[in-house]
């Protein structure tokens, strides 16, 4: 299993607006695309001051599966929508997990 | 639930010893503490292309367990120890999960 982790800063100009929208069509993405086994997405809590202001975990079964995930036409369908002018940086890592990892 | 997600980007003489050793020096650590549902840890695998060398996914019940993980003695010698001279960068987020949230 593969967890998918990503960490977004926003540009000044981006709205709270945005970002629910943002949320709403990341989760309306998901359930779009079979290899997600779970997705998490929202706004950064900042429990502790940080620069990224929002977060991703996906969790998929492997690499191939990541690929169709973060190449499918649904993401990409987001990315040139929305989340591409938002962003003013990008984060990301992909954490090999035991079999047993949960969703 | 909250996922605790953070990526670091390593200074140019950490080694893949000083990475192994950090892993199982993390591993150790969450094992100690209660507040952690799910600990996950490991360098990036770097499927696309990242700044990022390694990633952490931290399962914990809400806020206050979070500050009890980041402030616990056992975290606290990890950075101490290895951890804290090895980082050039990180960005950590904090998701909020429903209460379904698998660890």
């Amino acid at each position: 299993m593969i967890l998918h982790l990503a960490a977004f800063t926003w540009k000044d100009d981006v709205t709270a607006d945005d970002i629910a929208e943002l949320t709403s069509q990341l989760r309306d993405m998901a359930a779009q695309i079979p290899e997600l086994q779970s997705y998490h997405c929202g706004p950064n809590l900042r429990v502790r001051p940080s620069p990224a202001d929002y977060g991703v975990a996906a969790m998929v079964e492997d690499a191939r599966a990541l690929e169709a995930y973060l190449d499918a036409p649904a993401h990409a369908a987001v990315y040139e929508r929305l989340l591409g002018r938002m962003i003013a940086d990008r984060v990301a890592v992909q954490l090999e997990l035991g079999a047993d990892a949960g969703p």
